[in-house]
């Protein structure tokens, strides 16, 4: 890899693909050498002499593009959905036959979001009890969000690590279900509100005392950051790497 | 009345009582004249020449109580429950035999909870979307609180007022529950987290912006200034005056 | 005025005038009958038959244009700033000459930000604490904000009103200014982040509880609510009426 | 050392010693066996067979507790300030002298404060802005807080190890000082309000999103977990641990 990195942007013409390629295009350590469509072929990344390929595609296509940039020597930074156990397994099993070469799958590339899920499951570790708000737009077609719903495993599990058990809850009536949606053990509450985008916050209480962490996601270019550092980093962590925070310092 | 308000104390020995008994002791322009627990006989009120009685004591006892003021020229603050529209009725009909007599039923004291209702009703007639979320400790047995209920009810009428409907929602799938509870259309959400006490949030939306209104109350001392509001202006307002709002200058 | 009401807008193709044409367009009890730039002549507006002149142009024009408003019949919605007690007193001699005719000048827009200054006044006068946060983006050249300083005043003239003076503040050492602008007794503290757009924050603290009032703005699309009302209500309001608070029902 | 924590109190009827007494008393796996006050004599810590000594006391007498704990085979936790560099070497020097004991000096017990310093600076790595508010009590006479400072000078520690440098700010006029103090490059805000306790936030912020960390500590109770957590811990770590977060799990 040159000094400056070159980077293939795959679904450039989609809403998180066309911020990726204004991205790449204001970083002063990247080039693009290609922005590919639908239709486009892939040999045009390799082509194009691409380091990385950054997959903002859909679930159907993702799998073969990563294939073809980790058999053709380029390292893979991935933002589709839709990659489960049996797609990773196979990435696993071919990345072991290409050993230089390294993939990051990550379900969310906002910084934040990722710092506020790590930051709440270790918290939760010391705090006897926590719940977690999202807020989004109206518009919203589910509930709670995904974010929100994996932020509470996330601190389930550090809570459980440490053996501490649900948070404590006396309630006896509660005819309306306020008490929101129990994901894990964790209380999980969606507010919808005109004017807002994507927000998480996670609520800890103790004798005493309160600890609060928010993230808010105001516009899609806050991912930006986390798509440069995966095509920063990504070439010198070979194999895969699921989640943004195994690119993180979080010491 | 003198220039220092005579006040006398029903429920002395409960908790909110004993926090009025050291409130009117502490006010320059009150002197505590007398200071009755349950077994008490009520005359030992107007026998200490008491212009103002404060009830704290409990529902069986209240209407009693405050008959008995009237009927002896005393003026009543009253911070007793179970006040329903019957009690309310009699009262009503005895203070118009008695038209000098200032009467006033506060379901809540807290001044800075009661602008907190009445912000968020006015508000609402100007924003698309509103919620509420409440939080308390986690010994609390019922949700959502009696409090966010109520708001969410005066919002509610507020809204009907100027003719706007529910707050938009696409939420389709929500297995779970984490939308939260809908009183009179509007949305709440109950938060119980250990180190808290009571506290009220009402958030409201719109394209481009948000206003958020939040009542935290940490201890019961919190009702005082307007208990003593209260007492300072109940013999100025002749006739019942439900809810403390009705002594509050909102402009 | 017929049911539709016929608008012109003046200086169509700045940042607000843009937003307010498409606010107008879109709102299907008005219909917008001019649209004009710095260039073009003011007969335009009445020429196409104008109830309601909005103007969004600069100090030095602002003037002018609603002279020729009020002279020719049609009503004005005003944002441009720089209207000083001179102009002011000059256009209330105007309107008392054509009694019919109602002028909005309206520093701000945003409902949510006016509300936000009146509900802080309010309830500054029953807490013995309060100071004001504001946040924007590190583009902005001034600190403390307009808005920030002028809800200081709106809330210092509120406790004089009940003979409050100053909040308490026993700090002795803040060798680096900590503490904040003081502003008519009042404090206010600047924050500057990126990514932020407009933000206010009032706090309110008395023994045992606290009140938050919070206005967030992401976007000018948030003040389009307040023009459009403005637009609605200045034909039913003769005279002039300054700050868009006189048009809301705050009971 | 046994099942049970044999624990002797020093300071035990101070503010922090009087709670710390309470809530070793209460802990199933420790046992209460000396509370010392200002006039008792040390022997009575070993003499009751203490495993472990608490040193709440004062700065002029924490140096010669803490020697006398470790030369008599105690562990010690200690809470009191005043612990300059020097006084730590020699300290340093004594536990090598007993490599078996260990030592922990920790100015700040609140497991919430300590985290939010520690994700504080984390996260201050992967942001363009960040500032500290900090929010307490009107009787405080310093400002800022002693944590608030601490806090943003972590922060700018953990910048500079990633070569970030002071978050932008264009402001060019603040006549009063709005913009506040600036420790080591960070600008940090004290807000003083009746009714709070002791209160941080940091807020970051970059293109299009913010995250917001935040403790509350409404109560002395809330530095109990972690002396407790001291307690059981410091017996597992010879020699000496300056800070609580060197206990903390922060993965």
């Amino acid at each position: 890899m040159t000094d400056v990195i070159k980077v293939a942007v795959l679904g450039a013409s989609g809403r998180m693909g066309s911020e990726a390629v204004k991205a790449v295009e204001s970083a002063e350590d990247m080039e693009l050498v290609a922005a590919l469509g639908s239709g486009d072929s892939l040999d045009r990344t390799d082509g194009a002499g691409a380091d990385v390929v950054v997959d903002l595609t859909v679930p159907a296509a993702s799998e073969e593009n990563v294939r073809y940039a980790v058999e053709h020597g380029m390292h893979a930074v991935v933002g589709t959905t839709g990659w489960d156990e049996a797609k990773l397994d196979r990435l696993r099993g071919l990345l072991e036959e290409h050993p230089g070469t390294g993939v990051l799958i990550a379900p969310n590339f906002a910084i934040g979001a990722v710092l506020t899920g790590k930051f709440a499951a270790t918290a939760s570790k010391y705090f006897e009890s926590v719940e977690v708000v999202e807020l989004h737009h109206p518009n919203k077609l589910d509930a709670p969000s995904g974010t929100a719903a994996h932020t509470a495993r996330e601190i389930a599990e550090a809570r459980r690590s440490v053996g501490r058990g649900p948070s404590p809850d006396a309630t006896e009536s509660d005819p309306q279900g306020a008490r929101g949606a129990v994901v894990d053990d964790v209380h999980v509450h969606a507010v919808r509100l005109r004017g807002l985008v994507a927000h998480e916050e996670i609520l800890l209480g103790d004798e005493g005392q309160q600890l609060s962490i928010r993230h808010d996601s105001f516009d899609r270019v806050s991912f930006m950051p986390g798509v440069l550092l995966g095509i920063r980093t990504v070439g010198q962590r070979p194999g895969l790497t699921h989640g943004l925070d195994g690119y993180l310092d979080l010491d």
